[in-house]
């Protein structure tokens, strides 16, 4: 049975800071620079002290920063307090977690504008090692002693997924060159650079060094070079993994009724489903995200469109297995034809099926606990018609956002809709 | 402006597990424990199935058990899969956090069930130091810095309040006294005596080692003995500080007009305030704690009601004087005059405002992120009556619950009405 909220949600601003390496600045200092940007774009303005309660979420300061607790500090380092402020956890699907807890605080009627945070700081920490901070997401009485980390959980979701559709292990590598294609697009990301950028990037490199420069002869076969991009996990190489990084971001959202308020042109908010599972190992099969595929029904059901409706999505690409599955999860494909869209480009900003404009956490960046509400920030550009170069040409009337936590233990899935 | 919440919501079962020291059990094995006895709880009967998300509240079990992403792995543990699982983290207010949005979630229409609970294991860890890994509720960049810890930050604020209001110590003890009288007939409470079973219990495992046997004229000479009683930070002792605990609770909660599905007595969320604060160096004065003020006064004004009209409350004393404080800033007594009703005992089950019937987190524990919603259970037994001899006589209208994060960076308040 479909459920609807009580009242309807906008989002009426976003901001986001830089995603990257900010050795000199703290998970607080970057949510700053997002949450300034959202204050700019707010286009009829707004006083801070409209906030009533702040969503935040974060994987684990407590052993990037050595910081629980972080939702009154970060609220009050903004000149919040005393807003109520509440941190999510939901490993990497943090803060698509905190979207949805802010949209129901609002829709139950205890408060009308809230603001939704996504932050991490993973670089240059004082003691935690990131990847043993990162395996935290995964069980630590089953997973983890068995010797995984998460390239190698996705690496086994890719190895099903490929044999049990005789799928071109190219497909793969050809997310990470759209993605790329994208990011080199978006001033925000991390690796702000198409292939051919990096590969023009290293030739460069080896002259200045006076070692012999690199030659490949296309995009493809850059990728395939096993030197340029090594196997990390078969058949995962190093530009199918998101990266490491620093970096906030923020959205306002509002009631339906005070929308007008704060801007002529509000998105809003009409779907939200998410849902969970077990470890890896309890599931049936490895070649799709049941719970992908339960929060977007969710979703669908509430904004009363399905998959067909969907002008463009931004997924959670933390491997590119990740996006090809997703693809499938979401019911853009159906099952099995992931990698044959990827493949044929119909998931490029040209192609049928736009996904990942922004770049995606590949080449965008993956602060863990900001890339929910960071992929929310692309929505409003492209809505917004602000998303520069990479801009999708026509109307954008509904995109969509896909948050995964660990391997899918959580999944939130959230429909946008621009009514003008 | 009294926000109301767009639809009610009922408690319709809660359960507990022990709280004390558990060597051999998981926080999962301990939410199991509390679930089980929720499920028999439920006058009607409920099938899992039922519930279409799970809050849970946990502070770090990060730290302590190397494991984020808590929420869906609790869940699969129980059952639950593929509902949507939630962490909150709010320090030592997680839980009663969690209630609020397992609270909201319903009031929004998007679910009609919900699940919410609180876990913490704290003893017997693998690698965490407990005091460390409690640290981290305070700003690493600022407190911690300087070298305090919470018995060191309640110390400080203990005494601004004596000085302030020319405070008798002896309050402090008063409340210890009193919160274990309560706790001594909680068979869940992890410290099951009152301190006259303490002093026996002393007295006979001296003569047991041939030891002088201890004597003490009174409860309050046992109290100051600083051998049996022994300073932690001036002005608190031992017996002022809530323990180390492990434990978890739940509570099941549905939508108001789902409520007689389940039982023919609920008791309803009729207030929810929460508010946040900075860190205590920020603060005007140490001698309240304005996040609860404010908490309460979001609370009240969405029951309708005001603190004359509560019956009894579970309010968060992780130490005695933060109970004395609660009881001001809940609007109980006039400022500086909550002292003086502990000394005259009216927060006892006999006074006129009982406080902590359950013994409170000083006797019953402190398993942090089960805290708030382990108030709730104490909450509904005194309502259905079934709080065995520290039952409060008469009908009781209207439960306050108070959670608290940190020193106050964090306070959350329920209140519940008993219809019938």
């Amino acid at each position: 049975m479909a459920k609807k909220l009580s009242r309807g949600v906008a989002v009426v601003g976003v901001g986001m800071s830089k995603f990257g390496v900010f050795p000199e600045l703290t998970s607080r200092d970057l949510f700053v620079e997002a949450f300034q940007e959202l204050r700019q774009s707010v286009q009829k303005g707004f006083d801070p002290k409209d906030i009533e309660a702040f969503y935040m979420g974060n994987f684990t300061s407590d052993h990037f920063e050595n910081q629980a607790h972080l939702a009154p500090i970060v609220a009050s380092w903004v000149g919040l307090s005393p807003v109520a402020s509440t941190r999510i956890e939901d490993a990497c699907a943090s803060s698509g977690v905190a979207l949805r807890q802010g949209a129901l605080a609002i829709a139950s009627g205890a408060v009308d504008v809230v603001l939704v945070g996504g932050l991490e700081k993973m670089t240059d920490l004082p003691g935690a090692k990131v990847t043993d901070a990162l395996a935290l997401a995964a069980d630590s009485l089953f997973e983890i002693p068995a010797g995984f980390t998460f390239p190698g959980f996705y690496a086994a979701m890719a190895t099903a997924y490929i044999d049990q559709y005789k799928a071109d292990p190219d497909a793969l590598l050809r997310v990470g060159i759209k993605n790329h294609e994208n990011g080199g697009l978006n001033d925000k990301a991390q690796f702000n650079q198409t292939i051919p950028q990096v590969m023009a990037g290293k030739r460069k490199k080896a002259e200045q060094k006076g070692l012999p420069i690199p030659e490949w002869e296309d995009e493809m076969a850059f990728m395939k070079d096993l030197k340029a991009n090594p196997m990390i996990a078969w058949p995962l190489r190093l530009f199918d993994c998101s990266p490491v990084s620093d970096g906030a971001a923020a959205v306002l959202l509002v009631s339906e009724e005070l929308a007008s308020k704060y801007t002529d042109s509000p998105i809003f908010v009409v779907g939200s489903g998410q849902a969970s599972d077990g470890a890896l190992a309890e599931r049936e099969s490895l070649s799709s995200v049941p719970a992908a595929e339960k929060a977007s029904q969710h979703a669908y059901a509430m904004a009363g469109i399905g998959p067909e409706d969907i002008d463009f999505a931004e997924v959670h690409d933390c491997f590119t297995i990740a996006e090809i599955m997703a693809s499938e999860d979401l019911g853009f494909f159906p099952r099995g034809e992931g990698w044959k869209a990827a493949m044929e480009g119909q998931t490029a900003r040209t192609g049928s099926h736009p996904i990942n404009t922004s770049g995606g956490l590949k080449s965008k960046g993956h602060p863990v606990g900001a890339s929910g509400v960071g992929q929310v920030v692309e929505v409003w550009k492209q809505m917004h018609g602000i998303a520069g170069e990479r801009q999708l040409p026509g109307t954008l009337k509904y995109g969509l956002t896909h948050n995964v936590g660990g391997t899918g233990q959580t999944c939130v899935v959230h429909i946008f809709e621009k009514r003008n």
